[in-house]
């Protein structure tokens, strides 16, 4: 529990903004008509999670001297947003479970939730109207920015299934959008209803679009080196499914010709037990020295997440308290 | 062509305004990356059309005493988000051709459907970005409550495929929230953009919503009683898929028990030659009085559109013009 205390204001533990934001959720939710509209949004942003980038937006209100209540219709807009993209990315990766239960389109039909996501995206901005004139924009024209990444970065990522050619730069930048960018602006937004600076604004969505690249990244190790009593996903699905991730990429970035075709070739393979596949890959990764250089690009953003603080014009207490949620992130404790 | 005059500034014709718009946006065709994202957006909004509600919204934006220019950017939001609401429905209505083109989701495929008019829902916010904060929120508040009330009007629609028990007054609210309040809102916006009053903005938007409403319930009366030549839609398309409209609801109202389960066993048939069945509704449309009951509320909600013009504050020449653009469409010349 974080119960650091300063001049301005008190922050609070990040169990206390995740229980306080799951309240405002609650009690937020819509008993509109019709219900067959908005019984799958009441669904899906029900079914939990971690409110990660909520929790964040709050925090980043309150290191900015103002009360985290501010921060709750921004922070709410961000997981409504989330939402939305969970729905939609679930009908098109033809996904039967999120969270262990059965994903809107599976529960209801596709129409379902092609409509019922296209009205969470409409929410999403309408919570920005508890905000003034200025504050609106700013939040609005962030939110639109970075939603619009996400689209393209879910594009991207369906575009690399059918690509052989995909660079290491063009990954990163995949990742980065459909995944890294909303984590900066869920902390930008708690700046930007603080009427932080814009160089405090940056700075802090610098702060999470690296922490945000370094998740995503350590995910990757994960899925192929990580504990599966701990990792919550099954260990091998990305080489199962021959996703080319950053290990995948740089597998072959270091290997020589025959080794680059022996994995380029295993991974147009879906055999029914893939276990000797996983082992196989697993150790390509590891001889090529891709697992190394995986390991290395996470902790390089992650230090590069924790230097953007240094340029942040807030106590070191808070400086502390945002390293600390990153290490515990990255540390998968939260 | 209309060429009116007044002391504040000159109108131009329907004509005009479409071709300014249309040259707009063309010159607006994003060539942003990845194109297997834009290119679908590009190509919808290619597809033509009578582009009538952004012409609306330059008409209203000259009616309030402002430079059409001004509200160009708005009246390309509102075709953006109407094109988007197409791709959607196209899909959920598993629909083949749009204006006599490949839908995007037959050119492209569902995937590219939904996420493309994601990217189109949040591009038609982002166009609000070029007016002041004050003006920004308005036109966001404003498109965000029409936005969501479209697909709440989508929502019944489909809801009311698998009812028997749908209302008039149900009915109603469906065609104005599917259609109708995009038209007021399209109207309200050159409103917003000319900064007039709060009571010209709800006056031109109740103009707009009552032209909406008389012209869907128009729609469905051409639908059955039409000239095939003119109508451009299949004559009879309603009925053959058993579409429950003002025609049909009101011919159940108005007949006896006996007649009434006739209507409703006939609705519930799908010949292969629908000639008969066509022809013994439409008898039934007219018997019952339901015929002249629907050219009179069609007759009544386009008096209401025109009697709300004399609320507004503008010169007796623009009302002329809005009571001829009324007129013209509710003719079918425009």
């Amino acid at each position: 529990m974080l119960m650091v205390f300063n001049y301005f204001c008190a922050m609070h533990s990040i169990k206390f903004y995740q229980e306080a934001f799951v309240k405002y959720l609650k009690e937020s939710a819509t008993d509109k008509e019709p219900s067959t509209l908005y019984d799958p949004i009441n669904y899906i942003l029900g079914l939990g999670g971690k409110r990660l980038r909520p929790v964040l937006t709050l925090m980043a209100t309150e290191i900015f001297h103002t009360d985290y209540k501010r921060g709750l219709n921004a922070a709410l807009s961000i997981e409504v947003f989330h939402n939305f993209s969970l729905v939609h990315d679930d009908i098109m990766d033809d996904a039967p479970l999120r969270r262990g239960k059965q994903t809107v389109h599976e529960k209801w039909d596709i129409n379902t939730g092609i409509l019922s996501g296209d009205a969470m995206l409409i929410m999403a901005y309408q919570l920005f109207e508890n905000y003034e004139a200025k504050v609106f924009q700013s939040l609005a024209k962030l939110f639109s920015k970075t939603a619009l990444e996400v689209c393209e970065g879910q594009q991207y990522d369906v575009d690399f299934e059918t690509r052989s050619d995909v660079t290491i730069p063009e990954y990163l930048k995949m990742i980065e959008y459909k995944t890294a960018v909303l984590v900066g602006a869920a902390m930008q937004m708690g700046a930007i209803v603080a009427e932080a600076s814009e160089s405090c604004q940056k700075n802090v969505y610098e702060f999470g679009r690296n922490l945000g690249i370094a998740f995503q990244l350590q995910d990757d190790y994960l899925d192929a080196f990580g504990d599966p009593a701990t990792f919550g996903k099954q260990v091998g699905g990305d080489i199962i499914e021959n996703k080319k991730t950053y290990l995948y990429l740089k597998a072959l970035e270091y290997s020589n010709e025959s080794d680059k075709r022996r994995l380029a070739e295993l991974f147009l393979t879906q055999p029914e037990d893939p276990g000797i596949k996983i082992e196989t890959v697993k150790k390509a990764f590891m001889v090529s020295g891709s697992a190394d250089a995986t390991k290395r690009a996470i902790e390089a953003y992650t230090n590069k997440a924790f230097s953007v603080l240094n340029d942040l014009n807030i106590t070191d207490e808070k400086k502390l308290i945002l390293k600390d949620f990153g290490e515990q992130l990255m540390n998968r404790e939260v």
